[in-house]
C-alpha cells in the first residue's frame, strides 16, 4: 500500500497537531473530498487521540458538482443555501479548528463541460470563509493529500503505483516528514520567513516591482501593508500553520494602484479546468485583459463574480530556499505551486495586514485566486515613496 | 457492472420523482454514506433533472464514526455541534426535498467497540429530524441502496458478484422496479393499504393485542390515534412517500399503556449492533426489560438517552400481500425488514396521527427505533373499549 500506515499517520499528526494545532475540548472540522478518504480518516483519529470533541468530515463530490455544471438549471448555478455559509461562521463562533485538504481528484472531469458555467458556479466560492479568516476564530491548516489522480496528473510519465510513489516521496519531502523532527524543522524554517517579512515590512515599501520574462508589474502597497510569514494566531492566542507546506512572505496590496503586464509562470487550475499561458494587463488596479494559451474563459467568468474578483487582494514572495521550487514539479495544486514561487492573488484581502485607518481600502470579494509570477528569472524590487528602488529578490535570493 | 446503468437510474428516478417527489426550484438534500457513490451520484442527477436549485450531499463515513467511538474523550460521545440540528430545521424552512439512502456499510466495523459506548453516541439522533417530520415541512423519501458490504452479510453463502446481483435483484422487487410502470404499480399497493389503515382507524380500537410464539402483548391506542399507509403530504400539499418500499399501516400509541412480552421475529441493527433474539418486557408502558442473544447492552444503553426512548412511538401492522415477507430475507436493515412484518418503535411518535386533544400524550425521544414483532405465526386482534375483541391480522392477512 502507497503510502505506509506511518506516512499517513505522520502526515496527518502534522496537520493535526503543529497545522491546526487543534487543543483539547475543540470542534475539528476537516473539508475533504471523495477520494482522499485514508489521510481524512487518519486526520480524524489524531483529532480525537488530541482530544477533539467532535470531528466533523465533510466530503465534497466532484460528481455531484458535475451534474450541478452539466444538468442544474441557470438558478441552479447561482444557488447555495444559506446554511451553508451560516455554519462557517458558527464554526468561528464555536472557536473550532479547521483541517482542508488540497489535492486534486478527477481533474478531467469537467473538460467537457461549458466553461463559463463552471466559472458562474457559486458553491465553491463562499464570502463566510473569508470572514472567518479575517477574524482570527478559528485555528486552522490546509495540507496536501495525494490521490492517485492527481499523482498522474503530476506525473504523466510514469505507471500509476511508480507516480504515487513519486507524488507521495514528494509530499514527504516538501512536508518535511523526512526530517527526525518536522516539526522544529518547520519552526527553524518559519523563523527565517517571519525575519525576512519583518525586515519588508520595515522597509515600508510604496509598491513592490516584478521584472521578468513578459512580466513588468508594479503591486502598490497600502500605507500599512504588514508582511506577514507562516505563522498565525488566533484572537484567543493559538498559534497555527494555515499553510503546510509554507514558504511564502504575503501582504495585501492596494487593490487600486495595480499597474502592467503579468505572465504566470506555472499552469494552474481553477473550478475544475486548467489554464495554460495565462497573461494578465492591469489599469488602475484593476484586471483588465486576460489571454491564455488554455481555459481564459473560465478565468474571466471567475474575475466576474463581483468587482473585487478583478483587483488584487495578495501579494507573496518566495525565495529559492523552499523545498517545493527545487523539485521542478507542476502540482496544478496551488496550495503547492503557489509556494514554489512569488505570486499575486486576485480577490479577497486579509484585514489582518493592515492597521485600523487602512481597512477599508483592503479588497473584499467571494474569490481568492491565486496565481504564480516568479521564479528566479523574475526579479523582485521594492520602490519607496520617494521614488528609491531597492533590490528585494534576484536569481530568487534575498537582498535584503 | 453490478447493477447497470438503467437499473441505478430508474432507482434514483423513482426515489427522486415518486418517493420524494422533488419539485422544480426546490433544495435537495441527499443524506448518504461512503460506500454508496454511484446512487447518490444518479440522484444528484435525477435531481438537478427534475429542476432542483441546489443538491447537497452529506455523506457519512462509518470509519469516522468508528474513530470518535473508538478515541474520542467521553465529552466527545455526548457532543454534536448545534448547526447539525439547526440545517435540519433549516431545510424545513426552506421546504427543501430530502432523501436518505438505506443499506449496511460495513457492517462489522464496530464489533471490538465497547457496546455501552454506541449505544451512548448522540450523533446518530437528532431532535431535530424528529421535529422537521412532525411540521411537514420537507418532502421526504428514504430508499435502499444496495452495497457490496450489504449484499455478503444478507447473503454470505454466495461469493461476492452473486450476492450483490441477488441482493439488486430483490431491491428491483421489493421496489416494483420490475413493473412496466413501477410508479402506477404503487399507487395500486398503496389504495390497498390506504384503505386498510381507513377501515382500522374507523374501528376505533382501545388496543391492538399481539399473540404468537414468545409473545403476548397489548398496545393500548390514543383515543384519536389515525392508522396511516404510505403517503404522506408537506404543509403545502407535495405528496411524498416517506418510505420505499412501504407496506405497511401505522399510528402512533399511548406511550403509557403497553403491557407484556414480546419477542422480536427478526434480528435487527442498532447503531452499527447486531441484536439477536430481543425479547421485551412493558410494565404500564415501559420497556422494563431487555434480554437478548446478541447485543442486548448496547439496547439498553441506546434506551436510556432519555424517559420517551422506553416507552412507544409507533406501532404498525403488515399483511403478506406485501413483497418483502415473501422473500424469507432478513436484510439486518430497517427500511426492509420493517415493512417485511408488523413492528413496533420505540422513542418518537407521530403528531400528525392523533388529533389536536391527544398532542400533549404523543411520545417524545431523540431515539425511533423499530423491530418486529409480527409474522403469519402472530394473531393481531382489535380491542374496543368496551372490551369486545376483533380479529385484525391472521395468518398474516386482513380479518376487516
Amino acid at each position: 500500500m502507497i503510502p505506509d500506515e506511518t506516512t499517513l499517520q505522520r502526515l496527518a499528526d502534522l496537520l493535526v497537531g503543529f497545522g491546526a494545532n487543534v487543543q483539547p475540548g475543540q470542534i475539528v472540522a476537516v473539508s475533504s473530498e471523495l477520494g482522499k478518504e485514508p489521510l481524512t480518516r487518519a486526520i480524524a483519529a489524531s483529532a480525537y487521540r488530541a482530544g477533539a470533541s467532535y470531528v466533523e468530515v465533510t466530503y465534497s463530490d466532484a460528481w455531484v458538482r458535475r451534474a450541478r455544471l452539466e444538468l442544474g438549471t441557470d438558478e441552479a448555478l447561482e444557488t447555495v443555501p444559506p446554511w451553508v455559509g451560516e455554519r462557517i461562521l458558527a464554526l468561528g463562533e464555536a472557536r473550532a479548528a479547521r483541517i482542508a485538504l488540497s489535492g486534486v481528484v478527477a481533474p478531467h472531469l469537467l473538460e467537457d463541460i461549458d466553461p463559463a458555467r463552471v466559472g458562474r458556479d457559486r458553491s465553491s466560492t463562499l464570502r463566510e470563509a473569508g470572514q472567518v479568516i479575517n477574524a482570527r476564530t478559528t485555528n486552522w491548516t490546509i495540507g496536501p493529500c495525494p490521490t492517485l489522480d492527481w499523482a498522474q496528473l503530476v506525473h504523466p510519465e510514469l505507471d500509476a503505483d511508480a507516480a504515487l510513489a513519486k507524488l507521495w516521496a514528494e509530499i514527504v519531502r516538501v512536508c518535511r516528514l523526512d526530517e527526525p523532527d518536522p516539526v522544529a524543522a518547520w519552526q527553524e524554517r518559519m523563523a527565517t520567513l517571519v525575519a525576512a517579512a519583518e525586515r519588508l515590512t520595515a522597509a515600508r515599501f510604496d509598491a513592490l516591482h516584478f521584472e521578468g520574462p513578459g512580466t513588468d508589474l508594479t503591486v502598490g502597497l497600502l500605507p500599512t501593508s504588514r508582511f506577514i510569514a507562516a505563522g498565525f494566531e488566533t484572537v484567543d492566542g493559538i498559534r497555527h500553520a494555515p499553510n503546510l507546506p509554507t514558504e511564502e512572505v504575503f501582504t495585501t496590496p492596494d487593490p487600486l494602484r495595480t499597474e502592467g503586464v503579468v505572465r504566470s509562470t506555472k499552469p494552474l487550475r481553477v473550478g475544475g479546468a486548467t489554464i495554460r499561458g495565462l497573461r494578465v494587463r492591469f489599469e488602475g488596479g484593476r484586471a483588465v485583459e486576460f489571454e491564455a494559451e488554455q481555459g481564459a474563459e473560465t478565468l474571466r467568468a471567475f474575475s466576474q463574480q463581483d468587482e473585487g474578483a478583478a483587483h488584487l487582494g495578495e501579494v507573496a514572495l518566495v525565495d529559492r530556499e523552499g523545498r517545493i521550487g527545487p523539485l521542478g514539479t507542476v502540482f496544478y495544486d496551488t496550495l503547492l505551486d503557489e509556494n514554489a514561487a512569488s505570486h499575486i492573488a486576485l480577490g479577497n484581502g486579509f484585514r489582518f495586514a493592515v492597521e485600523e485607518e487602512d481597512l477599508g481600502r483592503v479588497n473584499q470579494s467571494v474569490i481568492h485566486f491565486d496565481f504564480m509570477i516568479g521564479g528566479d528569472d523574475v526579479d523582485v524590487t521594492g520602490v519607496t515613496v520617494a521614488g528609491e528602488r531597492v533590490p528585494v529578490l534576484r536569481g530568487g535570493a534575498w537582498q535584503l
